[in-house]
This record gives C-alpha cells, structure tokens and sequence, in this order.
C-alpha cells in the first residue's frame, strides 16, 4: 500500500513514508546520491544550487527541536527556503483541522512537507491527501516509520563496514516502542542483510518481529557474539521505567553495552545508536564517543540522505549534481 | 488621516496600515503587481530577486502561525532575508516597550515591519513613529484592519467573476468583530462595487455599517438572492457564544451556508472565507473545498498580493520585474 | 587561559569568548572590520557574500529575543545559513547534556555557534570541547562576558569620541551583575583609556574593580565631573530590589541620569546604555533619545561589529571585503 504512495506511475520517488517495501534499486540510489553530496559539501561553501526558489516546510505536530534542525539545515543545504511550522496551541486551538493546515500550506505553493506526528499513519494521511506535485517526507510517526533515520542508518553501516548483504547487525533495546528499528530492519532486509538480531527483554519484543526477517535474543551475550554492527535503541526512561523495566540499572546491567561486552564484537565492528543517548543506560559514558563509536557520524550523515531524499523528490535529477561546481 | 501616513509626497505607498482610503489607482496597480507575481512564480523557481539584501521583520504581539507564515513565504520568495520576532515573554517581561522594540529593530537597519497586535491602531503607532525609509505593513491590529486579507479577497473576485463594479457580494457571519470585513468593504467601494450586502443577526451588526456602503439583512435567503460572491467570516466561537449567540448550531441553521441556500446564488458565484474554516458552522463541510469555493485559492493569492505590497513598498519599482527571467 | 582558546597559532581569531586579553591589535582589527561593513552596507541591498554556505547556529539557553535578533542579521548579512535553537524543553527533558548538543550540532557542520547560557563559563566550556574548525561566539554567560556587546561599545565610542586612549569614560549602576561592564572595561584598559570610572552604590560595586583598572565612586557628581562617555548599565529591576537597592525611585534619585547631571558631562559628551532601558530609573525619559544618547546607534553597531567577528573567525580573510562591489 505503501509504495503506490511513494512511487509515481516510472517508479520514481514522490513521498518518503517508509523504507517498508522500497524498491532494492532506489534504496541504492538514494544512498548514493547522499554519497555524491558528501563529496560536494565537503568544501566550506556548502550549499548547493538544487532546490533554489523551492520551499520546504518543516509542519511538526510534536516538538523536536533536533530532528528539525537536520531538515532545515539539509533543505537551506539545498538553497531551499524553509518554513518551520510547530503546530499545537495556534492552529489546532482555533479548531484548524490536520488537513486544514496541509491545504492551506500547499496553497503557499509548499513543495514538500516534513511531518512529525505522534500518532502512527499521519504522513500517509498527508501523502493521500496531498495534491499533486506536494510531496510528504515522514520525520516520524508514532511508533511507525522514521525512514530518513533507517536511511542514514543504513548509509553508516555501508560506508564503514560494506555491503550489508554480508554482514551481521545486532539491534538492542527497545525494540518494541522503537520506529527506528522497524526502518533498519527493512532496510538491512532490502539491502539483502540475513542475519539481523533483535537483543531485548521480552517485554520489550513486539509481536511478529520474526516475520520482519529477525532473530531474537533476550540476553547480549549470545546476541552480540561475533557482529559487525551494534545499533543501540534509545530507552525513554520516563515512558518505560515502571511499565516495562524495573529500573535503568538493571536494564544497564542487562543490556547496557559495556567495555567487557564490547569485547565479544568481532574486531573492527562498531557501535551506534540514534541519540541522544543515555550514558550509563544503553550504554558506559566512556564508549559513548570512543573510537568504534559512529554516533556523531550518524548525526553528519543524516544531513546527507535528507538532502538526498529531497533532492530525489524536487531536483532536477538528472543534472541536479551538475550544477555544482 | 490614514493617507498622510500610507502614501508619501508622490502618492506611493509608503506603509500599508487600511485599505480605507487607498486610491483607486494605487489599489488597481498592487493587484496588477500580484498578477504579475502570479506569472512570474508559475515555475518551480520561486524566487525573484526583488527585494535581496532587504530585512523584514515579522512583528507579532499575538501569535498566528499561519498569518506569520504567509508573510514569511511572500518575503522570502522576493529574496529578502526575515526576522520572526514573537514579542511577548521575552522583550515585554522586561519592560521593553512597543516603540523601543519598534526603535531597536529599526536599528539593525529593517526595511519593513509586518506588525500584528490586539490593539487596534498598533501599526498606526508605530507608523506614526518608524524611520524614514523604515516600512510598516499591518497584519492585523485588534478589530480595525487587516488589509492584505482585504487585497487578496479583492484580488481573487476580480480574477473569478471580473470587475467588481458589476457585481453583488455578501458578507456573511460576524460583521461585528471581524477586521477582514471592514478592510473588504472599504476595498470594494473604492473599486466601484454598489451592491455591498451584510448578513448577520442584529447582535452581530456593527453600527453605522450602512454609512460604509453596505445593505444590512438579517436572514440568509433575501441576502444571498442573485449574488455573484458570498464572503463568509469565521465565527470565533470561544468568544462569541453566550455573548453574541446561542450555540453554533443555531448560527448554522440561520445563517450557515449550506447547499439550499447555495442554489439562491448566481450559477457562477463563487464561495470565499479568510480561514480557518468551521465546518459546519459557517459552511457545511462537502461545500467547504467545493468546485465553487475559492477558499484555497484565496490562501495562494494572499502570497502574491503580499508580495506585491512589499515588493511596491521596497522594490526598485519601475524595473522590479524587469529582472525576471 | 582565555586567549590560548581565543587564538590560534598565528594569533588570529579563532572563538570570540571574552575581551579580557585580546591583543590590542586583534582588537582594533575587529573594529576595523566593522568600519568596512559600516560602508559596505549602506547601500538598499545590504548582503554580502562573505560567509556564503556557512552554517551559523544561534544556541540559546536562556531566551533573549533581541541578542539572537542580532546575531541572526548579522549572519545573513554575510549570507550565512542560520538555524535557531532555543534549548529547554525538547533537548534537555531528554537529558541530552549540554555537550551532545554541541558535538550533536557541530556533526551537522555547523560552523559557528553563538552561545548564550545563564551559568558563566559555558561557552568556554564549548570552545574547550569544541571540533578544529568549530567557532564558539560567546552572547553571554551569566554575569562573566558579552564581548560584541563589549565591542560595540568600544566601536560606537572611538566612532563619536575617537581615540579611548584620551577619553574619561563613567560606566554608572550596578556594575555588580553586569557582564556589560566587565567586557566594557577590559576593552577600554586594552585600547589605552586611562580615565574609567564606576559609578554605583557600595552594594553594586564588585571586589578587585579598581585591580580591573576603575576608580570607585558613591556618587554621581563627582564621578560625572567632565567624562566624554555615560556608560549607564541596565538595572535588573525585578532581582535587584530589596536585596541591594530599597527601591528602583530612589536608585534614580540617586543614580539616574537627570538632565542637571548631564549639565556635568563635558559639552560634547554622550551617553549609551545596552538596552533595554527602564525610562524613569538609569534615565530621564526624554534624554534617552535624546541628541546625545547613542543607545540606538549601539543597536546598529551591534551589527556591524558581529559581522566583523564572524568574518574574522570565518571569513577568507584577505580578499573578503574585495568580493564586495
């Protein structure tokens, strides 16, 4: 259902909603034009001319002042004008409408909309209501989808460790509550990654996990036995603590990634985590920055497969990368 | 008295504070300037280079997202650099006041202030006292004026049904408190229109209305008869109801319009509202975005003639579009 | 241990965190700079090229409207991309630390931050931490620094007064809690200025001042006695009273500009004060735009001298202004 929504009619990309059932092919390219634009930014002039006179607007229903921030900075990146709208008190207490508020940007003449919403489904929402050449770019959606975070995720992994067809990748934590482990395990899955784990209490497993293509461990030590990659999910202790988990001692004490577990990596494999984190929770202050850590590296190259997302969807494509000098 | 301040020495707009008083011809030339926007903004670029290396400043004493955003996208579009200042906790709480805001963005050397207060005269005030060469633009002060939703109003009826000066339009709903009427009103009479109706219960009826051009009628089928534009005005429920009105069901059974009522209307008229809508208040829901309602169009046109203002307030004028690829 | 941050190898610019220590000539670089802005943008089109593709970030941790206001035109005068973060709720209800907000940001190749925090030291806490290549401009640390608010002064006085070297300069009220006075004073002992006074009652006079290079005074009409310079600081009416001053009456009473005070000022002299004012309290009302007050045209020097440190800090150096028409 998904992709006739992300697709247009040549299978190019129109929203990004998902990495759910993404075509192998434009998960690729995607990728790579992050890696083009890598290469372009790395001078001290960073800005690019692909998205200039376009406007994207930044519509969160939820605050967050960090996600918002890679958006805009990837957007201006671009030479896009950028509209930051945090929509709560003025709209919605006037009895404005979701839909409302979309209409009545895309009658701006908005091209793209990055949505954050607490509730799961409402970038579709948008994407099914959207007009035509309006496109919707899903920064997180309850516990549904953040795909931009499964992209620069897979981004990483491919840029440090390979071909994720070969590799092994251990996700811990909280898996269950957690839209950034449902983006990497489809996109590790369409990448042709066979050997994905999920290191978690069982109150912390969802249902049909196993279908998704995981396998499931309840303590690290097996779990983490010879991978590649550890992806850390972040633990909202003012959620979880109570409900699910007797304390974050204890789930430090069982799942935190310490230096002794570290040890059962394979060598070279390295360790990230969406941020911010938690020190001393999913994992010891010390290695939260050390030298296997790609946490802040996550950070940089989330600006890059945003601008790549954006340019896929409004740039001239073709020649989009030309233009630069 | 609002002239000596709007226009300068040779009749060019100087501030924009109410249309009440504008002359005709500068009202025809910012609606030929917004369709000439119109045309120069069809293409994916947006941008136009009229107003580069220009500051305006986003003034808002109250909140209003999508107002602020109208301007912001208006502004940018003709490449000037914009300043959002929310002045409430920040600068007030310190005993700052309204002219030393006014005095100290004035002098980072801002060349327009879009200014929106509770009060009604704030932007004449601050007119009365900005810097030569320092613009203010009005975006809604208290019940007086807010003359770029009049323009854009204006703007959409002469791009739909033509020339004013032949038509019938109704004002519907809470004439009483509503800014948006006064500005169309006044913009109407100046572009010749001689059949200007109100239609609202009698609490709802602002006194001397008639002296402004308008016939008053206090039931929907006798105003509505034959009318060729029916401007529907948002009811503010939370402060209306008790007060003014019995509930909002009642205001919808007597003056909602609904698709009865919409048949007593000229087969081409058309159906405006400055947003946002109630639904099923003012508008039943299936006519609200109708093959008949201009509603998202009126949004879309408020770009252009904000734009215009701008660009005849700030611009180089003569040759300001000449630079247009 | 300031300037082993402040300046690299060669001694050029590298964060802006304090005036204390600054090289003289480094100094008067800066106000150069600022001199060449003063022109560059006199004209309509005030942008300049100079930091085109940087990525300016306002990180504020106590919100102050008016100095991100500042900075934030100024970065785009020099066509920087600026993102704006006001950190409180979303960030730190997290329980990211201030440290993976910056290094979180600095990953987003951010190359300046503009810091303001309320606990003094944090910016240099952030330029100790801070990547190679990463600025951190200080917009005030508790009661510790605000060099560009130190700088404009410095600029608006050599501007109007000339040389400080042979300059008698009063710096007047509670010099106690203000960062204002601290950065003033470092400032104009570094520039020569051999005549600094303060002016305050015993509860609003720090320790060690007259090892800062000021002479104390207890009363207005001795220490007023023929300076070319009023420094009036900004009284924190709403901490202040009770503790150290009985009432803001009786402060200006015995503190305040009066005009017969101003009659002690030698001919020629003026007078300044950062904002906001309280009218009645550090000043009579009608002196404080008065003829000889400069307080505005310290709004407008703010700006000029940010851009000269950002263009500093960031610049090309050498052939940036030549990009200039």
């Amino acid at each position: 259902m998904s992709n006739s929504l992300q697709l247009d009619a040549q299978g190019r990309l129109r929203h990004l909603l998902s990495i759910d059932g993404l075509p192998r092919d434009l998960l690729v390219q995607i990728l790579d034009r992050a890696a083009d634009f890598s290469r372009a930014t790395a001078g001290a002039d960073k800005k690019l001319p692909n998205l200039r006179g376009r406007t994207v607007v930044n519509l969160f229903f939820e605050p967050s002042t960090r996600t918002r921030s890679t958006f805009e900075v990837a957007a201006k990146r671009l030479s896009a004008d950028v509209i930051n709208l945090q929509v709560s008190a003025s709209s919605t207490t006037k009895g404005e409408t979701l839909l409302d508020t979309l209409k009545t940007m895309e009658a701006m003449q908005a091209d793209l909309f990055v949505v954050r919403h607490d509730a799961s489904g409402a970038a579709h929402f948008f994407a099914e209501h959207a007009a035509p050449g309006v496109a919707i770019l899903n920064a997180g959606d309850g516990r549904h989808a953040h795909p931009t975070q499964g992209l620069l995720d897979l981004y990483t992994i491919r840029a440090h460790q390979g071909d994720p067809a070969t590799l092994s990748v251990a996700l811990v934590g909280d898996v269950l509550h957690s839209r950034v482990a449902r983006s990497d395990i489809h996109g590790l899955r369409i990448l042709g990654c066979t050997d994905i784990r999920v290191i978690a209490p069982p109150t912390l497993i969802p249902a049909g996990i196993e279908q998704m293509g995981a396998r499931v461990f309840h303590a690290m030590e097996p779990g983490l036995e010879g991978v590649d990659v550890v992806m850390l999910l972040r633990l909202q202790k003012e959620r979880m603590l109570g409900a699910f988990l007797p304390s974050a001692a204890e789930f430090h004490r069982d799942f935190g990634l310490t230096r002794a577990r570290f040890a059962r990596l394979k060598p070279d494999a390295v360790v990230m985590h969406p941020g911010p984190i938690n020190r001393g929770v999913e994992i010891a202050g010390d290695l939260a920055y050390g030298e296997r850590s790609l946490i802040l590296e996550q950070v940089a190259n989330g600006i890059l497969v945003r601008m790549a997302v954006m340019d896929l969807i409004l740039g001239s494509d073709a020649c989009a990368l030309s233009g630069v000098p």
